[in-house]
């Protein structure tokens, strides 16, 4: 494969030249909104749900409406995609409100920074290699969520220390996913990933009311549920409500949905269900192909 | 003057060329800590102050034994001011964690970014010119103040969005500082600012035990008040307990104290206890030159 490329608005360059000023405010304050998303076969799965969270992002931010046109950004992952030769990838798209005036308060005149990442990343699907070592290990962690009313979890953003110090706390333990409590003690997600646990016949996941990014592979994979005919149920639990559970897994785009085997040092089987959604998730991967 | 020069490891380049990776944690995920500052006659004010304060985040943020020692961070602001021929000026010093592969968990070895940026700033004192255009006027956001279970408030970092977000209420209204409480409804700061009042002889501020960021210039203020003899009382306040003050003031190291005159539509005088901290602080200024 010849050396990657990535997208810096628009412009196509190496990774030495693909840089942002150092008063862009997406470097200054991590003043942006970003996804991460997947190409299986050469097109990014669910687009259309990553688009419009990164509009809903950009617009709880205040630089909606200098948000690029939905089918402009697709060219730049298009392009960019294609100027690495790779059609199995993950990709980054991240929108800045760029280079103003040296204050905090941002002004209504946005010229934004458009980076497009992408790497190679293999398929996974029924007959592919996942992209994950191996089942994960979860550990409940003392950070607490970033509540809703100090910043919108629903927006996925630049400010990602919360789970950053979630991970840290990983350290010196076998673990390699942390989960976050809200203040009144309810679970809330993984770092970067919903969790997802069966009790009984249903298949629970907290509630997207609560202070959680509700992914867009949560979703999928509620809507395979759905398919399949197996109960679900969305609400508010507390963390120890794993330790009745058969199963559980944790979803996010890069890991699709990936068996937990570990939650603060309890072990679970990667069970039926689990097996189940993977199939109609990766079966929902092989349409693209 | 010449053109503008910034400091990016211990470079010094032009703006243009003063730029970041885009694969920098700095700008992914705002993994890095800062301190703004200000230079007076050459002389970075309260140096150890800060230079202590960004170690301390750098320990919060998992990667302080990777922060350069204190003399190199300061020979690089006083190369970087020298090299724009300033005395009097602004100062942002940014440490992040640098490249690492691409997943959220930091890795413990850490090949640190560091940036300086200075700008001209007048010289403020007992005859210089004020910075501010005039007098802060504040409002009470409904954004909440991150908890420090959550992030601890005390480490200063590039994850800006919740006083970015506090900000935005202020469009449309003739408000310029945003004021925040904490979840329980108790007033913590401004989006960039410590809030000080006056109520009867007595100097007022939140308590550092709340939720809000310490600032170098409140300490200073109340080594101030102190030596003025203002009693002073740092505790747990009510965002109308500023209903009853006859005297407010914002602080942070580019204001200074900034007056303020209106707060949610009150009026405020500038009255004999801020102009005596004031004096105290100018004195403190000049004593540099």
């Amino acid at each position: 494969m010849s050396d990657p490329v990535y997208s810096v608005n628009g412009e196509l360059v190496p990774p030495s030249a693909a840089t942002v000023s150092v008063r862009d405010r997406g470097f200054m304050y991590g003043d942006a909104a970003f996804e991460t998303l997947r190409s299986y076969g050469g097109t990014p799965f669910r687009w259309a749900d990553h688009a419009a969270r990164l509009e809903e992002t950009c617009e709880t931010l205040g630089f909606g409406g200098a948000l690029p046109a939905v089918a402009t950004l697709r060219e730049r992952v298009a392009e960019t995609l294609a100027a690495n030769d790779l059609e199995d990838a993950y990709v980054r798209l991240s929108v800045t409100r760029g280079v103003q005036p040296g204050k905090l308060s941002p002004e209504t005149a946005v010229d934004p920074t458009v980076v497009v990442m992408v790497k190679k990343l293999p398929r996974g699907g029924t007959t592919g290699e996942r992209v994950w070592d191996g089942p994960a290990r979860l550990r409940t962690v003392e950070t607490e969520r970033i509540p809703d009313a100090a910043v919108p979890s629903a927006a996925k953003t630049h400010n990602y220390l919360n789970g950053i110090l979630a991970r840290l706390e990983l350290r010196g333990t076998d673990a390699d996913e942390a989960l976050l409590r809200a203040g009144d003690g309810s679970l809330t997600e993984g770092a970067t990933s919903n969790v997802f646990f069966v009790q009984g016949e249903t298949l629970r996941t907290p509630a997207a009311s609560l202070p959680l990014l509700p992914g867009v592979t949560r979703r999928v994979v509620l809507e395979c549920a759905e398919e399949l005919d197996i109960p679900v149920e969305t609400g508010r639990y507390e963390a120890d409500a794993l330790g009745d559970a058969t199963e559980v897994f944790v979803t996010n785009s890069t890991w699709e949905l990936r068996p937990v085997t570990a939650v603060d040092g309890r072990s679970f089987p990667v069970g039926p269900v689990t097996r189940s959604l993977q199939a109609a998730f990766d079966g929902r991967v092989e349409a693209l192909y």
